[in-house]
């Protein structure tokens, strides 16, 4: 069977996953399997569900009630690809292991890539982890430990041991015929899929790659170190995966070598790996900047609940600190309630305008962009934009404030203050961010809710100081 | 020459591009490089630039001041790198362009892959673009041209259409005797890197792909229909390169097969390809939440400025309704200033309650997680979510108010007023992008301010309208 993905092609396809929006699941689709699992009709569940990817199987045990969701687990308990856990997303993903039980779990794990069951193994609670671990065939259990002695979120969890390295006095025929008898003689010993061959000295030091569409052209005779690459990243194990995947991003990667502290070569990081970090990352600080844990959607309410509250704490803190700067000017409001209809404006520009210094910001020191050399001018930069929209907004609110109240020093008042406001807005949103960073804080967590803080009391501040000061 | 990367290892690499943290160019570099400009000692700066990779140059370039930039590509003109120009900024590159002046461009083009030149050529001004595309030669012209016609940002522009394509008939042997043939009698003929190969029919459909790996791993006479995979991803040449990366993703593809309207190969679209798309796409998600328009780090300020100002003028007018609520109740809060103290605090919360919301339905869309089947589970959730912290922060605010202002009956209305506006906050968030997204607004640009102005307009009024009716 094959995929072709089209947009517009109703009806949809047998699988089922397309729909107009593109590659998604068909309600009709979600709720046939739904019926024939409510049914028990295991025989219907097996026919609908034989044809479908297993990345979209996930997708759909993701999209249903947990009572339906387990009950279709069950269902397909005795088919189930390994390759599913490994897509689901991490809380559902509990459920499911949960459910399998430590048997099923563990032939899982040794049914998948050394890397992805590594992946699903080291979310598990200690106490889980070992019970599966100890259910999992020798050969696989050694493999998953080791890798589970690098670091989290390092190069060597990252990294698939697999690979064909080749010495580095072999010939492109002596690399030919090796490969094809190590294809006829044992399975294992090879990759499933590769792009790369790399050359090893007789330390087992990376020398080289030989990409396989270069060898593919060579002559037998040829020795292998004519045609590799010396040009070769070296990643050591450790490196954090953020690091490994700014690497390949620009330098325009699609393999690199992973060694150790003596040098020696222990793996290799393709480019299919890097892009589910770039993915993590990215959801790290989208959501971060929203103020959110990753992971959200499919949590229960109670922790999604509890998760989200300590952000809401963090910001009714700062958001009394505002009020506390209001309650200082409670006399000069008593005198002229105008004051109080327009603060919020004050506040709510200087806000806004903040963000948009501090999304770039955080953007720029995310791709590394933004650094000590340019932060100065970038600083610079957003203090004159700051000012330019200050400045054109004190014009509009100005007129805004004295035309509502029919009042020339209200305007006045609120021109100023705009101006201010802006101006400390572009040189927060900037310089919050970069503090943060040279501090080691991610800048995308925290610079939100401190700018806000400082938007907010600069704005109250300085548009009710100035009007107690000039109008009364 | 061979790039290790390491953490910590003092000092620099000799190619100046590691530091402590990581990947990045030395300001010691910098300087060096700035300083050789400045002099005008070319002999100098070839020195310093020769071991630099083609990103890194393009990052340097990036980061330093117009002035130098200018300098610095004139010193360079002779041995410019066709690479850094595709690595470059759109809004630097526009510089380095018209700098570098047509003859040069174009010699860059034909020196670039054809997707990378097609890359820099659709963002030119259409002037500037026949001019130049009149200097290329011939044959990269044509390729150049027939890439253009394909829509923007579909398939077809992010396909390369250097790719190996075998008949159906041949066998292993064959396969690789052509390969080395066409390695020997034409460089160009065979694409600089691939990974997989395609079978076709006589009418030149892709029947499957064989990956080299596999290719490599079997026997001369083993037919390639043999080995082929027929479960290949067809993707019309036409489809939005968003839908291709979200395919990719979804089903970890390292290479795809194009197709045109009647089903023919015409090229082949790889990971790496899809990596600059999925980078671009989160880059506007980013940036839109935070209502800046991308590519913003490199322009000049007047464009800055200017493009940051619909934004903040948008908000302008959201700040303005909420302050007409406020408006409503001058007279409640002239009897009772404390009001205007509080009433910041309610709409505040209300507002990242609902980006917290509205962060993960926006992301949810993006990764079609949510979808028309989850959707009202999810506003459900978002709800009880809203409540449940509404109920939590009513009890703490309500405290706070009773408290400061020494008023039972300003605790209460404080504590009424959270919970309302947290649970339109949470029904808001969820359901805003969704409407956004059914309605073809992209959810990521317009959600946020719609958000803001709804628990602006229901904070204040919650809070104020219910003061007015049970204090007074």
């Amino acid at each position: 069977m094959t995929d072709t993905v089209e947009k517009k092609r109703p009806p949809a396809e047998p699988d089922g996953t397309h729909d107009e929006a593109g590659y998604v699941l068909e309600p009709d689709f979600v709720k046939a399997v739904v019926e024939a699992t409510e049914e028990g009709a295991s025989e219907n569940l097996k026919q609908l569900l034989e044809p479908i990817h297993y990345a979209d199987v996930a997708d759909l045990l993701q999209g249903l009630d947990p009572d339906i969701r387990s009950a279709l687990v069950d269902a397909i308990r005795a088919e189930f690809d390994p390759r599913i856990l490994a897509e689901l997303d991490e809380t559902v993903r509990d459920e499911v292991i949960t459910q399998l039980g430590v048997d099923d779990v563990a032939s899982v794990l040794s049914a998948l890539d050394s890397d992805d069951a590594i992946d699903i193994v080291e979310q598990l609670e200690p106490e889980q982890q070992r019970e599966i671990l100890e259910a999992v065939p020798d050969i696989d259990r050694t493999l998953i430990e080791q890798g589970l002695t690098y670091p989290e979120d390092s190069a060597g969890r990252l990294m698939q041991r697999e690979m064909v390295t080749v010495p580095n006095v072999w010939t492109v025929g002596d690399t030919i015929d090796f490969m094809r008898r190590a294809a006829e003689e044992e399975e294992r010993a090879l990759p499933e899929q590769f792009y790369d061959l790399y050359v090893v000295d007789p330390g087992h030091r990376p020398m080289g790659a030989v990409a396989l569409s270069r060898l593919l052209r060579s002559k037998r005779p040829v020795p292998v170190a004519d045609i590799m690459t010396e040009r070769l990243t070296r990643i050591p194990v450790t490196m954090d995966q953020e690091e490994v995947a700014f690497i390949f991003r620009q330098r325009d990667l699609v393999s690199a070598a992973v060694i150790d502290d003596s040098e020696r070569l222990v793996g290799s990081i393709t480019i299919d790996d890097v892009v589910d970090v770039i993915e993590e990352e990215h959801e790290e600080d989208i959501m971060h900047l929203g103020g959110v844990r990753t992971d959200d959607l499919y949590r229960a309410i109670i922790d999604t609940t509890r998760f989200r509250f300590p952000w809401l704490l963090v910001n009714l803190v700062t958001a009394v600190v505002a009020s506390v700067v209001i309650s200082l000017f409670q006399s000069t409001i008593e005198k002229m309630v105008a004051l109080a209809v327009l603060m919020p404006i004050v506040a709510s520009m200087g806000g806004n305008a903040g963000t948009q210094s501090l999304t770039v910001a955080v953007r720029a020191l995310a791709t590394k962009e933004l650094t000590s050399t340019n932060a100065f001018r970038v600083i610079g930069k957003e203090l004159i934009v700051g000012g330019s929209n200050g400045i054109l907004f004190a014009v509009l609110t100005g007129m805004v404030g004295a035309i509502w109240f029919a009042s020339i020093g209200i305007g006045a008042v609120m021109a100023l203050a705009m101006i201010v406001t802006l101006l400390v807005a572009g040189f927060a949103g900037t310089t919050i961010p970069l503090v943060l960073a040279r501090s080691g804080v991610d800048p995308a967590i925290a610079s939100g809710v401190l700018l806000t803080t400082i938007t907010d009391v600069i704005g109250f501040f300085t548009f009710l100081g100035l009007a107690a000061w000039l109008l009364f």
